[in-house]
């Protein structure tokens, strides 16, 4: 019986032939001297997602359907392709795979579907005649044989979907960073790798604009305990594990500052009053796969106003949800981008009170104007403006201990 | 009932977004006014092919196996999917397939497959309920559902393929050039548009090196009796009708001028005398795909000499295979690049001898070596240098009447 890991290689792992045939031959190393069978998941060259989106978004950029799927999981058969091809040079049985011939099997909300099964068997049976898998990241099928996609960083669910299927006890993630940092190390310079963290912290940091993991490979690496470790391709050594909360022994107050900077304020008012109102419009856009944030309404002396933020990729989208099911109603609308949302996450917070306060403090401190609040157990976020972004960034690092 | 016509698109017709958005806005046009039923066919978008060849072979030049194809056939994949969405952007219900969503079989010579069956019940399904269907072509699935591809040029096959399995009495092949010429305009300047050709002829003329056509769709178009219709994506006009020999009412003794300008000889030399070891060696080529054009034999003093050509394109593969095929043996070998073949075609040849007296007298005026010759009862070919290949094309061109 083999020692399988799954082994998940980011787009700039795969950006060019030279790094391709570097993972080949790492692939090869690791199988040698640590005896580990790789299960390899990619996802598309670095670029080459951002640019298929592009000349979709040419024709119509609010269509999301079975045809966009088909046109953006096109970058992942080319990876796999070729990661194949430079394993065979080097003699190894490496066969590519894409979602229908694997059956990775989702639901058919297009361009965010869900993994519902994978089938582990036709694997299984490949890899005991020496076969080493190279599985196409990001995509999946439908039951109508309709090639889905989970998502921007969706490769990162594949792998670890693909490593509960398997009943991995872990799942490595390889990037072109070294590990999840306390901040990111483009906006905050004294930001720190993080040894540790909590699957319920990933999450969060997910949720709040962090890029690093996919947040569906972190709900699925803590449902299925997947260990995640998130490492670096481009050099032989640990990164960030990602665990469950009871293996971490001591934790922060805060672990991390995180950010998403590009973020949407979009303001509706007077709308009805009571639920109804918001529970049809947000109906309307959740059918069309846009994630609403944060929500605020309330009572002005011109009527109801209704606060949302959406992220800019979703823009366009909302724009055409919010026109259709405004039609005919005198409900003035006001779209304020240029916006980002700052956040702190912590486990340790939930038994420690006073993390708000000063976390309102330094943004008081800097005179940042706050336009949006949202808080739950392990993390407060602020939605301000994208020019105060970093020295807001800087300030929570340094109040909250995690500087270098 | 719905008057269904087979429509493929070539590379340079869906080479860019505007081009995308005039073929979708050309197909329902048809629709409304010639009341024509679209089945749609596309190629890759111009250049990608060759792009994603490259990064192919900048790993592994001679590898052509399943990861191959799967790698090249992602650039229809594209570029259907885009078709598609411009074609919903304009309220059509337009669907785009892949090989394996259609049921496309094919054996599994990959790189240069060819299709066994086609299954129409559910296109003929979604064309009832209004659907528009955009097929990748160039790509099928093998019975281990591989993806496979058909050979350069190969989405002309799958067109024509297609048109033949629903019983179409046509099918429309939109390109970048108005018809087939009686030379490459670009090569001589006095070629003209060619009204109607025989399948034999066009058959010829692809396997000469005419790049209009790929030869398996006229093989298909003559076996199935399906009419080849080739015409511009870039006006409302008609081209060339490639037709079965007794539609056309007088033949010229020579049709076109034709020619392939990458070229190889292959010389080996001593071989050991019989036909045992050609036997075995263009088994060994011919197993890995390589075709093998004009083969010839002689006794010279020092031994056996055989001489063959390869297209450019496979001289990687076949180097390989002869590396392997001579290993051990004192076999001389020389390659001869630069080589180019010129021919003339004409059903009209069968029964008016002096052709070929007078193809080698036009050579011999000009000076010009001829070093390979082969003749079919309707072609005369020779390979020559290439710097001699445009005086060798315009005065054959003149000498067969061709001239406009």
């Amino acid at each position: 019986m083999r020692n399988l890991v799954v082994k998940k290689f980011g787009g700039t792992s795969v950006g060019t032939i030279e790094r391709i045939e570097a993972v080949a031959d790492r692939l090869l190393k690791d199988w040698k001297t640590k005896g580990e069978w790789p299960i390899v998941v990619s996802s598309a060259m670095a670029g080459e997602t951002n640019k298929l989106v592009a000349l979709g978004n040419q024709i119509d950029p609010t269509y999301r359907g079975s045809a966009y799927d088909m046109l953006v999981a096109s970058g992942e058969q080319v990876s796999v392709a070729l990661l194949a091809i430079a394993l065979q040079k080097r003699g190894a049985k490496a066969k590519p795979y894409l979602g229908y011939q694997l059956g990775i099997e989702t639901d058919n909300l297009y361009s965010k579907a869900r993994i519902l099964n994978i089938k582990t068997n036709h694997l299984l049976a490949e890899v005991e005649k020496d076969v080493i898998p190279i599985i196409a990241g990001f995509q999946g099928v439908d039951n109508e044989l309709n090639i889905t996609t989970l998502g921007r960083g969706g490769s990162d669910t594949s792998a670890v979907a693909i490593a509960a299927a398997l009943r991995a006890s872990s799942c490595e993630i390889y990037t072109d960073v070294p590990a999840v940092f306390t901040a990111d190390p483009r906006l905050v310079k004294r930001a720190r790798e993080i040894q540790k963290l909590s699957f319920e912290e990933m999450m969060e940091m997910a949720s709040l604009g962090s890029k690093v993991l996919h947040i569906r490979s972190v709900e699925l690496g803590a449902k299925y305990n997947v260990k995640i470790h998130v490492r670096t391709s481009f050099a032989d050594r640990e990164g960030t594990w990602i665990v469950p909360e009871g293996e971490i022994v001591e934790n922060p107050l805060v672990s991390s500052v995180t950010h998403d900077a590009s973020t949407v304020i979009i303001e509706l008012q007077p709308v009805p009053a009571g639920p109804d109102f918001m529970a049809t419009l947000f109906a309307k856009l959740a059918a069309r796969g846009v994630s609403i944030d944060i929500i605020t309404q309330n009572q002005l002396e011109k009527g109801q106003r209704l606060a949302f933020s959406v992220t800019q990729e979703d823009l366009p989208l909302t724009e055409q949800v919010l026109s259709e099911a405004l039609a005919g109603q005198s409900i003035a609308k006001k779209v304020t981008d240029k916006m980002a949302k700052i956040s702190v996450v912590g486990v340790g917070m939930r038994n420690h009170p006073g993390v708000a306060a000063r976390f309102f403090k330094v943004l008081s401190e800097q005179q940042i104007p706050v336009h949006l609040v949202t808080t739950s157990e392990i993390k407060i976020s602020a939605v301000i403006e994208q020019q105060h972004l970093q020295a807001a960034a800087e300030k929570l690092h340094t109040e909250f201990s995690l500087d270098a």
